[in-house]
């Protein structure tokens, strides 16, 4: 195991709508030293896309459904528009970028989601083996700071939507063979709250039994849950730090002067 | 000057459009050997998308404005849908591609057009300084088969509109200063012909003097002009072979077997 530092931040969809916020993070973003990961969520802009284009969009249970339209949409609109914005507008603030889905340089090939009860159409899903370790070496040892959409592919051709959340955790997980890897979930709010009405009620460390037993009385917002899940399984297998806060206090957050910090047990 | 050799291929727009014509194409460039790049046009998408977008298309002596919504269009398209496409392709052929704007790696950046007569909009001239050669050489080394699309940015956060032969010929030029560099352009004629209702009638190999003799009367189609500018420029500037001809037949046009050889004289 290497002494060497790896951060994975995720950004999420509600930042990336608005121009702001972004540009506020990305500062904080492009000021962390060290050896740094982006993985961005899709935003409000391929919903709206869709339905400017008069495609439909699916949902079963919370989820998209991606026929091959709304694929096409996606594509354009994660690993293309708000993909290459970010870039640029990381490159402007001297942290040189480079936007990647998975299919670039083969960095994370998923399998699509087998039809069961419901066809989720062209999803992605990510494997044990998913994350392609040499190649995004290859990128950080170049002085390169890897910028990830959720757009995948299968290596047999298909690009694929995934889970920007589970792609984060992933690329932590499986980094963790040769880095220290520490990963930040940050997004709209100040961190995983008692209350979601009270930003005063941010909750400082959280463990597998916190978790539980909110769950259990109900007090975790539903959004949350996946997202925790996450967290807790790529702590378990290795992940170094585990934190959720808002964009806004990403300096913040690693030294534990904002937002929630994951851990095992208390 | 190295011994080492890289090949810059450009992919032409008609092409992008015809999905067996652009697998067939993608076969014979994955399985070239050696280090190579391509750089791939746009299609027709982009306009069919801004039709249904109801964006206006504005055309100047044939050259598109590129407005705020029309650069969002074509970022979505070629840096999105069009490179990630053949991004997977290319990898399910073995193909360890990378797609990249000029943004990713900063690796082309471009000026912002000068408002003359007309203001072009988000559109970016390429300067002599615009290649990012080390940035470039460090995916080559890894491995990595870059592929460009025709988004550049003018490194304060702008993404730009940018001519996909301009930046194969950029490409082909600054690489002279660590490869010896050939370039192809590809596309959907046989190569450059005396008569452009005549397969038959492709010159096998062309010379500053006789493109100013085919200028003079008249027996270069239009298109073909800024071209073969590009190419002789390109030529003058150190580019070891330039060659000019059909997709399909990219296997036999750096051995002179199909298509138009550019020389300087003969």
């Amino acid at each position: 195991m290497s002494s060497s530092r790896l951060l994975i931040v995720k950004i999420g969809g509600n930042v990336i709508d608005d121009r702001r916020a972004l540009q506020d993070f990305l500062e904080k973003f492009a000021a962390l030293p060290g050896k740094k990961i982006l993985v961005h969520g899709g935003g409000k802009l391929a919903s709206s896309l869709s339905e400017r284009l008069g495609i439909k969009v699916d949902m079963v249970d919370g989820r998209r459904i991606t026929d091959e339209d709304t694929l096409q949409v996606t594509t354009m609109v994660y690993a293309g528009l708000t993909n290459k914005t970010i870039v640029s507008k990381l490159q402007a603030l001297g942290c040189d970028a480079v936007g990647l889905s998975g299919a670039d340089g083969n960095v994370i090939q998923t399998m699509k989601r087998p039809v069961k009860e419901v066809d989720y159409g062209f999803v992605g899903d990510v494997m044990y083996d998913s994350v392609n370790v040499p190649n995004i070496k290859k990128f950080l040892d170049g002085g390169f700071t890897p910028v990830f959409s959720a757009i995948t592919h299968n290596g047999q051709g298909q690009l694929l939507n995934t889970n920007a959340d589970t792609i984060a955790s992933a690329l932590a997980v499986a980094m963790t063979s040769i880095y220290e890897s520490t990963l930040i979930y940050c997004f709209e709010k100040p961190g995983v709250m008692r209350d979601v009405t009270d930003p005063q009620s941010v909750i400082p460390e959280m463990s597998v039994t916190d978790f539980e037993r909110m769950q259990k009385v109900g007090t975790v917002a539903a959004g949350m849950i996946p997202k925790l899940q996450n967290a807790f399984d790529a702590l378990g297998k290795g992940v170094t730090g585990i934190f959720i806060g808002e964009a806004s206090a990403l300096h913040l957050i690693q030294n534990a002067r904002a937002g929630t910090k994951i851990v095992l047990k208390k």
